[in-house]
């Protein structure tokens, strides 16, 4: 038997009993965990070097050394982390409605995990500990499969999991992680109905595009952001500047910055110039459309492959436009339905673009960096859905739920 | 441009104006369909009448035709069902939850339309105007692949709701039915991620199998039910053998019939006989394993098959287990995770029973049949989900919808 299917059986074995947990042992066994991760400092940083150097040698980029890289203080944050995922409310076994047929059936519906999870994502450990963590908490086993890149932090990681599960009352088998990181393997899992309940891809576009193409088993879609901020004619000029520069330049690497500025033509006419000024600063590089390159000459020619890229980084794309019908179609033709936003002090247009835009969150007069669990208020995320099925924008702790209904008759027949 | 591809993308075309109609809007419009299906009897029943003529020279069943022909009686309960439609709540603008963050964003989640759904099902007009209503009046657009067997009568349905919609406010391209009904079309659907947002099966197990093995297109797995029902050491008698006769024979066909009995070996020493006899009475013929046969020899050997076998007809299989925990055991074997019933008078059984078999509705001393959106108080049913993501158990109008953040800020900035 290959490791896969031997992995997947051993967690789809464990689902009835770790969906049984009470949650003082999952709490208990998630505090086990982060004591753990601090013993094990050692033991983890030797193995995530072993990682870096090979990352060197391939010429990783700064970017991608930095995602591979531990720390004392990033061990401290991951351990720190599930301390307080112990203190949230355990959604599993909540009663989400409960009634009273007029047969006299009482119809309970209640929260219960979703069965075995598989997460596949790049090359940063902390998701290694951070997914296993969010599916312990609500009862759900979980399939890891990470990157080659960090295949030595991940096993390392691994190991302390398991050494504090058994310690737990939680079965150690609930968390494992695929080794064999060959893509063949990972598109195996794809397929595999019958043993994984969900997958949830965590990375780049490519990543989740390739398994949304090629995966039968249900995939919560996370994270690709191209992502608009819209000036409206009548918006409040420092408001605008103040959110545009924000959402652009204040974490450029991530799924919720802005990627273009659709602005409308009159505001451009009167303040494109101070807002490039302010976006120059910051070291940003502009690409717009002719009408905003006759405004400002530091805005070099877009093609339509600039209204399509999420940059993930200091380039923004400029698109003027006439009327807000004008922006809403344009996000309808590039959006990737994560994260937009409207800047506006008029009501019936931000109305229009609440009701049209098709996305998981819509701003009015406020940043798209906004738009994650933390600040939602859920205390965790487990990633940002993109699609409409389940769950929608960050996703905390239900989004690893499903339900069942438990109905107590005394001799109903129909 | 195919037939296929032509009609997605007017189906794309009218989804952000179908999700903006108002409640009235809506139920204006199924009002329409409810009359021009009356004005339509006539026209409607000659159509019919082609599949019908069709259905009997390739030799179908008496419940295949049966399933195919409209009566009278049976448009005229169409048009009332359309009725009783307008008047359950609207879900969509509903406000799911509504916070104000520590910065004073104010957050609101908020009910939307999926989109474009995609519907698969076999030879059965009535599913025309039961998808396209329940559809309509969510706000999402509707792509209806039928049955070849049922293609007369589903255009001549399919005429009747674009004459009704013509006359509403509601975009008459928003039901669409696919002419063509080759399989290689059908097949096609499955991957057109980009036009649907998901794609409903409705029919046997094979159908559904299907739908799962090839789309990447996220799907909602409804109906396949081998059902149990597990008679504990403890049952009430009289109780046991109501709901066993019911569960099996009120209306076998159906995916929320029992098709395993699970027995105590204790009760089934003293009380299977007298149960064999009651099932008989009404036609069940039975299959079972070596202890249940010497206890009754009008049981017949089972064999695995037996075990894993949707019967949807007058037989039942049956197993004799030592304790609970062996029929948990065999369900999670055999069973389809959609309805399993204890019959027990022990607190402790029912509540292991209730824990740990996985499945959308579980019954304490009731009958299977139940598990149904009418019979939960939906008032309307796109089907039974028998998948853990997005909506288990019997769906009503909120499984057909997804949800978004509007947030409303003041220049909030991270």
């Amino acid at each position: 038997m290959d490791e896969l299917v031997k992995k997947v059986v051993r967690l789809k074995g464990v689902t009835a009993n770790l969906g049984a947990c009470s949650t003082e042992d999952k709490n208990d066994a998630l505090l086990s965990i982060a004591n753990e991760l601090i013993e094990g400092i050692d033991y983890i940083l030797v193995e995530n070097q072993k990682d870096i150097a090979a990352g060197k040698d391939k010429g990783f980029s700064n970017t991608l050394l930095d995602r591979l890289t531990l720390s004392v203080e990033r061990i401290q944050d991951m351990s720190h982390a599930l301390k307080l995922l112990t203190e949230l409310k355990d959604p599993i076994g909540e009663v989400i409605s409960e009634t009273t047929r007029p047969n006299g059936l009482l119809l309970k519906n209640v929260r219960v995990p979703l069965g075995v999870i598989g997460m596949i994502y790049e090359a940063r450990p902390n998701v290694t500990v951070d997914a296993a963590s969010l599916c312990l908490k609500t009862g759900n086993a979980v399939l890891l499969r990470g990157s080659s890149s960090a295949s030595f932090s991940n096993n390392a990681l691994v190991k302390v999991i398991h050494k504090a599960l058994e310690k737990s009352k939680v079965p150690k088998d609930a968390v494992q992680l695929l080794e064999d990181s060959s893509r063949e393997t990972a598109e195996k899992m794809f397929t595999l109905n019958d043993y994984l309940d969900v997958l949830i891809p965590r990375g780049g576009a490519s990543l989740i595009q390739s398994v949304i193409a090629k995966a039968t088993v249900p995939v919560i879609e996370t994270g690709v952001g191209n992502c608009h901020v819209y000036i409206d004619e009548t918006a409040n000029v420092e408001m605008a500047m103040d959110i545009v520069v924000n959402a652009k330049t204040q974490r450029p690497s991530v799924c919720n910055a802005a990627e273009t500025l659709l602005v409308h033509k009159n505001w451009a006419t009167n303040h494109l110039t101070e807002l490039v000024d302010r976006l120059v600063d910051k070291n940003v590089t502009l690409k717009g459309d002719s009408k905003a390159i006759t405004l400002d000459k530091r805005i070099n020619p877009a093609t339509e492959e600039d209204w399509e890229t999420e940059y993930l980084g200091l380039e923004l794309a400029v698109k003027t436009v006439t009327n807000v019908e004008e922006a809403i179609e344009h996000i309808s033709t590039y959006g990737t339905k994560h994260s937009e936003a409207i800047l506006s002090e008029n009501t019936s247009n931000v109305e229009k673009f609440f009701t049209f835009v098709d996305a998981a969150a819509l701003y009015h007069n406020a940043s798209t960096r906004f738009t994650d669990g933390f600040e939602f208020g859920f205390g965790a995320e487990i990633g940002i859905s993109t699609q409409k099925l389940h769950a929608r924008g960050p996703m905390g702790l239900e989004a690893l739920t499903s339900s069942k209904y438990l109905i107590y008759g005394n001799g109903q027949i129909k």
